[in-house]
């Protein structure tokens, strides 16, 4: 790609390990589904096929997300913060669940009385997610 | 306090730097806010206090929110992640008002064609907002 067509992702501020933070957002509902991190070749990948790619910082490479679980989030709107250091893409969350536990997001703990429950239900049995 | 009641401020995944990601969900509009950074002392005061208080990295001090724009975040709720490592906050924007730049949202810069476009408008003009 020539200098015009990557200048937009050289304007992230990417932390010193070359990751940014990326929430993403189911549109139909507005449900916060997850925070993952993307790197460079995530974001121009989750770009150019319009499918969320994340990087996976314990696994240190890609993660198309879904790719195992079937879970995809199609991709409807990418946005960048004040700062230019975070992320946050609308999406469709293909098979309603964003969350590797079988919730339909990641934020099922709530805190009360000084304690975290899990509040949310799970939708599908993880070992029926990940084969 | 005792064991029990701070056992849940240890059950957070907290960074090398003592820190947790935490975003800024508006309940009634289900709008994305922003995403900021806080440690145990602010997450410690926003319990205590209803109002979003995060760890200005920059600063290197505790941010009461609003302090000075008067647009603070009433807490309705407190989620956390799978991993325990990210804080979602369910609130109140007083104002109407989240960002420094004066609008709505931090996310108002959408990629199109290989730009970021602003896209959200100034509701505030920042100098009336800081004096």
């Amino acid at each position: 790609m020539n200098q015009t067509t990557t200048n937009w992702l050289e304007q992230v501020q990417w932390t010193a390990d070359g990751l940014v933070a990326t929430i993403a957002q189911e549109t139909v509902t507005g449900t916060v589904l997850m925070l993952a991190w993307m790197n460079r070749e995530s974001l121009k990948l989750t770009v150019e096929t319009g499918h969320a790619v994340y990087y996976s910082r314990s696994r240190q490479k890609l993660w198309h997300k879904g790719e195992e679980s079937g879970n995809q989030q199609v991709v409807l709107d990418i946005r960048l913060d004040c700062d230019n250091d975070v992320i946050l893409l609308e999406v469709e969350q293909k098979g309603g669940i964003a969350c590797h536990t079988g919730r339909h997001h990641c934020f099922y703990q709530q805190l009360k009385d000084n304690q975290w429950l899990e509040v949310d239900a799970v939708l599908k049995d993880p070992n029926d997610m990940y084969k």
